[in-house]
């Protein structure tokens, strides 16, 4: 293999194929990026079995083959690269770089032991902004199961419709769902995907800001993003019925300001008890929302104005799922919907087209 | 203690103070930041009995009054707060807040237990610009000791002359030395101050642009900065005779430029043996320094044009002294004198005013 490429469109896409190098497989050839080149072209590949990102970049190829590069070495050195043409060029189990008036040579492994990644064919598709796909994203995957206690939970459920997807994601103890307008879709599907292959998909920049092509069959999905494509092993079982968890009756129903709300849930986290549920007491009356927190380090009462359309009520939360759900819902105002203190309550947009909903369960109070 | 506030002001000296709690001391009631509240003023206190901090803001006092309150707890607090006016009031070990319509409590240990903090008084000071204070701090303060095998080389020299002060670090394999301008001294003096109180000093904000003053005892430094003030112990014990180290005469005299060599050395880093002493070998010729490294992942050889007013040379470094003297020094070329591969080399800028110098020990070439 012998090439000639931008030092820059180098280390942006070694930077790019990084994200799916094995850091968590016990097969060390994983570590590596693939380099192949065919003419006008090299393309970097980095798989870690559950998630392959494949990227290419315009080059001078003048003599075509592929080569693995070590990927955590190489990605470092590529970034050090001034934006030279670089030279690549690879012979006798060495790549040898050269730029400027200066030569470097890496020790390569065999490309023979680097495993056969599996194809997306036949797949259907849908289409969406990239923009949507995006938000969609962020405001969904934060909710999956951060243990491994069911799998099936570290995944966000993607049911594609005739015009819109919807993403649903939930750990046992709140639940969140998005739903967004798609271009286009060839079939009816859904797909249970790991929350990380799609925060990487999220994080990954598309060439342009137009639609994205997200391709599902059986066991995976591809998403392409112009020179970049990712792709993802899906998640086998049934995903939790989780439409029967959404009540649609509600008794009391407030609309607060998302700002205020979460500087004041976070200082309520400073004073609650220490442990991981973070209790924080919301007492709801006609006007006011009551929050209070303590523990012996202190204790916090607040009160934020709110518009209340039903009975009063007291009802303790771990204040973490509203403030992680704050960070991402992208609105000025939020409308809780509340019965008992023992009945989880629904998080909606207090105005504006209803792309999200939050169900976040309470905890007792002692 | 009875007062009121702006919010911001008291975040902002809150987030001050804490850099100064005994994260490192073994006694828990420094763990706690002291408030002294006098007509119109708030003072806060932290130490770790190294590092004293105090910072002083605008209050309505209504009540005068010492307490202590939580560092960690009360910064994250303080700086959740939104810039209202906060209303700080002291009663039954509790300090309550009120902001808004909300109150805070927070559990306060006995003030009693706070240690009386020593005064620097008859001190010896001189004066000189905040902006040199910052440059000569971060040019040498780097160079220390990093281990305690020799406590007195994790503490910057400091000597003070009629119109100049310099300061001096060493660790054994390498020294840093730079001198300012001062605009006043009140005595001949020095002192060796721990690095990790200068880089506090360097870090906090001045109120304006102007000279600092530099008090001096005999076991204590301190810097006035508007309406902060920091207090260090300083380390005791005879600081290594620098200047017998330095030679005068030197037979190979590079210029380097500083970028070049930066990211040269960087990708050499890499590549060179995976141990600390990271060696990197230089090749001097006439117009050339060949960098060269290798290891079993690769290996590398660049060259970088010089101007070169001596003898050839090959020598070896660890790369890790040049780049962080490089990331300091300011300048866009360096002059690097040398000998033989067995003496150390020294650094200086290529053109302009010599504030710095920096000396750097040879590896032994394998």
């Amino acid at each position: 293999m012998k090439a000639l490429c931008d030092g820059n469109d180098l280390a942006e896409a070694v930077g790019k194929a990084i994200k799916a190098t094995g850091s968590r497989t016990t097969n060390p050839v994983l570590e590596n990026i693939k380099i192949d080149a065919t003419p006008g072209t090299l393309t970097l590949t980095a798989t870690d079995n559950e998630l392959t990102i494949e990227t290419s970049i315009v080059a001078d190829v003048s003599r075509e083959g592929t080569i693995l590069v070590p990927g955590k070495l190489f990605n470092d050195f590529a970034r050090k690269l001034t934006g030279e043409r670089i030279e690549l060029d690879y012979a006798s189990d060495k790549l040898v770089l050269r730029y400027g008036d200066s030569i470097s040579e890496f020790s390569c492994a065999n490309v023979d032991e680097y495993p056969d990644l599996p194809m997306v064919t036949e797949a259907q598709s849908f289409a969406i902004s990239h923009a949507d796909l995006k938000d969609l994203i962020s405001k969904v995957a934060f909710s999956v199961c951060q243990d491994d206690t069911r799998p099936i939970l570290k995944g966000v459920l993607l049911e594609v419709e005739d015009e819109t997807v919807t993403a649903v994601a939930l750990d046992g103890y709140r639940l969140a769902k998005c739903v967004k307008p798609i271009t286009s879709a060839t079939a009816l599907m859904d797909a249970v995907v790991p929350a990380r292959s799609l925060n990487e998909i999220s994080r990954m920049d598309g060439e342009d800001d137009g639609n994205v092509t997200v391709f599902i069959q059986r066991n995976r999905l591809r998403v392409d993003l112009g020179h970049t494509t990712i792709t993802t092993v899906l998640l086998n079982g049934d995903f939790v019925p989780y439409r029967n968890i959404i009540r649609d009756r509600f008794e009391t129903e407030i609309t607060v300001p998302c700002e205020q709300f979460a500087v004041s849930l976070e200082r309520a986290m400073l004073l609650s008890r220490d442990d991981r549920s973070n209790p924080v007491r919301f007492d709801i009356t006609e006007r006011l929302l009551r929050i209070s927190s303590g523990s012996g380090m202190g204790n916090l009462d607040e009160k934020l104005p709110i518009v209340n359309k039903g009975p009063d009520l007291t009802i303790a939360f771990n204040a973490k799922y509203f403030t992680e759900l704050l960070r991402v819902c992208g609105v000025d105002a939020i409308t809780i919907k509340l019965n008992s203190p023992a009945d989880p309550c629904v998080v909606l947009p207090a105005s504006g087209s209803v792309d999200f909903l939050y169900l976040v369960l309470p905890v007792r109070i002692s």
